[in-house]
């Protein structure tokens, strides 16, 4: 098994904003595919639609607002039955998230693309807090032809 | 043991251009940290200077124009004995990154921060090789208070 582990810190925030961006359609789609459908409450399905393809997220554990845990129910071959989590903590004026995408079979190229990936995804949550405005796909920044 | 792992493609561009990022101090100093300087050859040992500190790079193995692995000789606690390896290799007009960051010996907070940091240096990188302009030490992007 190997992890994909991320961290960031999210300027003057609170964690209420950082957890609503994690567990609201429109925060979704505010900083990682832009149509973003379905059931955000335990046990529903969240349906992310992106340039490349779909990934649908069962949400298996909320914390508001400290912890969110979804696990893979479709999508690409790699990435069915590992899980994603997100563990959130207010430092002063600051929030911190750390990520975490688990359950990887093998080290293969494409988790290295989806490590990088989840780095700019992070990103655009960060600005997506701290002004209003993420770049979530088809505005996400390219880093190879698998987009 | 847990890994960094990342993949970056740089469109419009030769290994030897991209090694040359790698390999030379004009290179690493465009993308990395501004502060570079050291001996690049196999068995040399390169000094990065960041503004939280400073890193210590043995060049291990260089095989042009496809493979760099580093050791870490000094720096932070957690990368002493660490190893860096970097595959390159030609698709079409395109290269593409391979980069491993390995030999952790705990997931811990910190290599989450190292994580993200990586992917936000081999997006400098990245720009480096294709539009001659990287955002290198102290100029990279902030992801949290530990920089």
């Amino acid at each position: 098994m190997v992890d994909i582990l991320h961290k960031v810190g999210i300027s003057s925030s609170t964690l209420d904003d950082l957890y609503a961006a994690l567990t609201t359609l429109d925060g979704l789609s505010g900083w990682w595919a832009s149509d973003t459908q379905g059931d955000t409450a335990v046990g529903g399905v969240v349906h992310f639609r992106f340039e490349p393809g779909g990934i649908d997220m069962k949400v298996v554990e909320l914390d508001p607002a400290t912890h969110v845990l979804w696990k893979v129910v479709d999508g690409p071959a790699e990435w069915i039955g590992t899980t994603v989590s997100w563990d959130l903590r207010q430092v002063g004026d600051n929030t911190i998230v750390l990520f975490k995408h688990q359950g990887w079979k093998e080290p293969v190229e494409f988790m290295h693309h989806c490590s990088t990936k989840w780095a700019v995804f992070l990103l655009s949550l960060k600005a997506l807090v701290e002004t209003g405005k993420g770049a979530p796909d088809p505005r996400d920044i390219k880093i190879d032809t698998w987009n």
